[in-house]
């Protein structure tokens, strides 16, 4: 059956403040680093999965939006690439 | 002064274990998603930057093994893309 690598991006919604974000760019400022800005913390999340390719991203669809990320107050994006089977 | 848009990709080593990612993958498999393996769980940082290209490559590097990774026990990926300034 084919494998696939899934990787899965989430990143809270921009109108949504970002606490560990503006920590972690408080902290550059404090180390010099005056030009940064936009600074936000987000998930990646690897997996993969086995079966039929439009099997398989339905079901990563479905994931992503429902246990992997909150769609009220998260974008989330996926990317689905076919894997060679490590023991084919 | 350019403006370029950074991510950043932080992923635990793959010897080192994930328990968030242990607890998603639990919750998948308990949920009936029986195809799915390795799943890990790591941080996505986007940020953005002025100045000069390699000025910046080179800032980018240093704060991303140093302040937003743990190169012991993480690995990094970084991007960075030159964008059109915004008030241009």
């Amino acid at each position: 059956m084919p494998e696939f690598k899934a990787v899965v991006h989430v990143m809270l919604r921009r109108a949504i403040l970002d606490p560990q974000g503006r920590a972690v760019h408080a902290t550059l400022e404090r180390l010099g680093h005056d030009n940064i800005a936009d600074l936000r913390v987000g998930k990646r999340i690897e997996l993969t999965l086995n079966g039929e390719r439009e099997a398989v991203a339905a079901q990563l669809d479905h994931i992503a939006s429902t246990v992997l990320s909150n769609p009220v107050m998260e974008d989330v994006v996926v990317e689905l690439d076919e894997v060679e089977p490590a023991h084919a």
